[in-house]
C-alpha cells in the first residue's frame, strides 16, 4: 500500500499499526485462500484487484465523493434500501463484519454469547481498522434479531451518527405498513442529512441501477446452475460480497464480464471443478469479507459450492423492484414490496425460506445442503433446526454447522464436510 | 396427592410417573426452601397451602370452571392482557416453566444455547408434565425475544391451539399502534373461543379485578420498604409467582392478609431478618416456580431481597389500568396504554427499565442491586452491561449474574452472592 493511503487512513483516525496487521492477515487469507484455486474465470481479475485495493482505492473513491459533497452511507443489513440512499444523490457501503478484531474490549461491551458477526462490528470500530465506517456520514442499525436491536444501543455510544431503523417481525398487514412508514422515515433522513430532495426521476434512476446490479448476480447464479459449475463458490461469494460495498455501475459491468466468460466456459464444458463433482447449496446466516472459512473448506473437500441462500447471497439479491411507479410514493410502494418479501429468519413464521431453499437446491442441481450457522444466531441457529427436518424428510442431505470467525474448529468442521461430500457421490 | 388427582392428571394425558417425579422435587425443593425459614407471617400459610396443591386442587377448580363451560387460556408472558381474558368469561393461567425436563428431547427441537425458561416450556409439554398446559383451550404466545418467537413455530407441532401475539420493538406511536392491532385481534380470537361477546360492563370488572390484584402486590411492594423487612424476598416472590395462576378474587384477598399481617409486624419492629440486614433489589430476568435458587443463595447468605425488578415482580405489575373508560374501545385504548409502559428488555431503547430500578432502589432502600440474567437470554444479557455500568456510576453497587436452572452452580454463586453481600455491610 502507497503511502498516500497511509495518511488517508490517518486522517481517518485509523489505528495504523493495528490496521496494518489486519490488512496483513486480510492480505495473507486472500493468498492462501483465493490464488491457489485452479481454473478460475479471467474476469476474477477485477474482484483480485478490488480485494487488494479494499481499503485503498474504494476508500479514496468515497473520500473523493465527500469531498465532492456526497455523503457516505454505511449499512450492516439488506433491509436498508440502496435505492433510496442513491436517489438522494448519497452513497451506501456495508460495514465490516468479517472477522475477529479486539476481542478482549468487545466483550467489556458485549456478552461473550454475542454472535461473532456484531462482536466484529464492535471490533473494526473499538479498534478503529474500518476505513468504511470512520468514512460514514450516517451508519444505520436496524431491529432485525435481538443481538443486534440490543448492541446498537451501545453501538450508540461508539459512533456519533448512529440511525436505527425499525422493523416488522411478522409479515402481516401491519407489518408492512410498519416497513411502509420505516421507510419513508429514512428517506426523510436520508435526505436531510444530503440536503436532496428525492424525486420521482432520481428514485426510478436509482431503482433502475440496484436492479442491474441485482441483474448481474441473478445471471451469475443462473450461469452456476451448469455442471461443470463454471465458477467456484469462493469467487462468486467474493462477487456477492463486493456486491456491497463497490461502485454499482462498476460493479454491474464486472459481474456481467464474467458472465460473459463463464457462458463460453459453459459452452465448451470448461469448469472451475471437474464435472460431476458434487455440488453444495450454503444457507443460513451471511458470510462478510474475509469470512471464507466454510467455502474453503467445501472447496477443498472436493465439493463445489453452487449457490448461498444467505443475505451475502439470493436472500439479499433475489427480486427487483417493480419500475413501473411513476410518483415517489408509487416507487416507494414497489421498494417495500420488494424488500418486504426478504426471508430473514427474523420473521416468524418464515416458510417462504425453506420454499426458497427446495428451489435453489433444483435450479442449481444442489446434492446436498450445508446449513451454516453462526454461533449464537438464534434466529438463524432456530430456524436450522425445522430446516434440517424438512429438508431430511425430502430427501436432500443437510448437513448443520455451528461456527464462528475462528480457525480453532478448522480441523473439525474438515472432518465433518468430508463426510459429509462422500456420501452426495 | 389423593387418588382422586392421579386420575385426574392421567385424564389430561400426563405422564404419572414422570409428574410424580417431578411433584416429587417441586415439594422437596420447597420444604428445604421456604419452610426452614424463620419470622415467616402467619399468612403465608396460604402459599404454603397453594404450593403443595398446585397441581392439585387448582387443576380440579380449573376443570370445574371448564366443565361448566368457561375456557382456560395459558400464556407465557406479562404482555398478554387478563382484562381481555376476564372480560370473556374465561381464566388465563401462566404456564410451567422454572424447571428443567426432558432436556434431552428438548434439544432435538431447540439449540442448546436456548435459554432455560423456554427449553423448560418445552419440557414440560414433551415430558407431558403440565396439567396447566394439558388444561389450556387455547395457549398465547408472543413475539417477545427472538428465542420465544422463533420457539413458537416448534411448540406449534406440539401443540393444537397455539396462537401467537406479535408486539412491537420500539415505543413509537407505530409500536403502540402495532400492539393495539394485535390486542384486538387477540379480543377477537378469546371471543371466537368462549362464544361470548366483551361488553364495556364485562371489560370494566375484568379492569377492577385485575387492578384489584396488582394494587394488593403493590401494597405488598410497598410494606417491604420497612427495616427491618417484614417478609422474605422468597415469600414475596411466591407470591409474584402464584399471581400467574391462582384465582384473582382469591389470590386479592390472600395477598391482603398478609399485607394486614405485615403491618402489624412493621408497627411491632418485627421483621423475617433482623434490622439493618444488607437488602437487595433483585433485576432482570422472571423467576418461575420453582426456580428460586437465587433468592435462596442470597438470603442464606445474610442478605434480604427487598424488591423484584422482573416479569415476576414489578415489571409485570407495575401500573394500574384506567378505569374510566366508558366503552370498551376506550377500555381497550387504556389497557394498551397501562401494557405498552412495561420496560422489558425486548424494546429498543428501553430507559425506562434503568429508572425504574433506581426508583426501586431508592423506594427499598435497596443497597445493592443483584442483576438476575439467564443464560443465552439475549436481551436481558445485553442489557445488563449498560444497566450495570450506569448503576455503577451511580454508586449502587450491582453484581452482574448469569445462571440457569442447574444446580451446578450453586456454590460457585454463593461465593460471589457472599462476597457481594459483605462489601454491601
Amino acid at each position: 500500500m502507497s503511502e498516500d493511503y497511509r495518511s488517508m487512513w490517518a486522517d481517518l483516525g485509523l489505528d495504523l499499526e493495528a490496521h496494518d496487521a489486519l490488512l496483513g492477515v486480510l492480505g495473507q487469507a486472500y493468498q492462501d485462500i483465493y490464488l491457489p484455486q485452479k481454473n478460475r474465470p479471467e474476469a476474477m481479475g477485477y474482484f483480485d484487484f478490488v480485494m487488494s485495493e479494499v481499503h485503498g482505492l474504494r476508500i479514496r473513491e468515497l473520500l473523493d465523493e465527500k469531498a465532492a459533497g456526497r455523503k457516505i452511507i454505511g449499512s450492516y443489513c439488506v433491509f436498508v434500501p440502496e435505492e433510496i440512499v442513491l436517489a438522494a444523490n448519497a452513497t451506501l457501503v456495508g460495514l465490516c463484519s468479517g472477522a475477529d478484531f479486539a476481542t478482549e474490549d468487545v466483550e467489556r461491551l458485549l456478552p461473550r454469547n454475542t454472535c461473532a458477526l456484531i462482536k466484529s462490528a464492535f471490533g473494526f470500530k473499538i479498534g478503529k481498522v474500518c476505513p468504511y465506517l470512520e468514512s460514514a456520514d450516517m451508519i444505520v442499525g436496524e431491529n432485525t434479531c435481538d443481538g443486534k436491536k440490543k448492541a446498537y444501543e451501545s453501538l450508540n455510544d461508539l459512533v456519533e451518527n448512529l440511525y436505527v431503523m425499525d422493523l416488522p417481525q411478522v409479515k402481516s398487514k401491519d407489518g408492512k405498513a410498519l416497513l411502509r412508514s420505516e421507510y419513508n422515515r429514512f428517506k426523510a433522513a436520508v435526505e436531510s442529512l444530503t440536503g436532496v430532495l428525492i424525486t420521482a426521476e432520481s428514485l426510478k434512476e436509482a431503482i433502475r441501477t440496484v436492479n442491474a446490479k441485482r441483474a448481474a448476480v441473478h445471471r451469475l447464479s443462473f450461469l452456476r446452475k451448469a455442471d461443470p459449475a463454471p465458477i467456484s463458490g469462493l469467487d462468486a461469494l467474493l462477487a456477492n460480497q463486493v456486491f456491497f460495498y463497490d461502485n454499482p455501475a462498476r460493479f454491474t459491468e464486472s459481474v456481467n464480464k464474467i458472465c460473459d466468460e463463464l457462458e463460453k466456459r459453459i459452452q465448451n464444458k470448461q469448469g472451475a471443478f471437474p464435472e460431476k463433482t458434487p455440488r453444495i447449496l450454503v444457507s443460513g446466516c451471511p458470510q462478510a469479507v474475509p469470512n471464507w472459512k466454510l467455502p474453503m473448506i467445501v472447496e477443498t473437500a472436493g465439493a463445489v459450492i453452487v449457490g448461498e441462500e444467505s443475505c451475502v447471497g439470493e436472500r439479499g439479491t433475489r427480486n427487483l423492484t417493480d419500475e413501473a411507479g411513476k410518483t415517489v410514493d408509487e416507487m416507494l410502494d414497489a421498494i417495500v414490496d420488494r424488500y418486504f418479501q426478504v426471508d430473514c429468519a427474523i420473521f416468524t413464521p418464515n416458510a417462504d425460506r425453506l420454499n426458497h431453499i427446495q428451489e435453489m437446491v433444483a435450479a442449481y442441481k444442489a446434492d446436498g445442503v450445508i446449513h451454516y450457522g453462526l454461533q449464537f444466531c438464534q434466529p438463524y441457529l432456530m430456524e436450522a433446526i425445522p430446516v434440517e427436518k424438512a429438508l431430511e424428510e425430502l430427501n436432500i442431505p443437510c448437513l448443520r454447522i455451528e461456527t464462528d470467525y475462528s480457525m480453532e474448529d478448522v480441523g473439525q468442521l474438515k472432518t465433518r464436510v468430508e463426510a459429509f461430500v462422500e456420501q452426495l457421490r
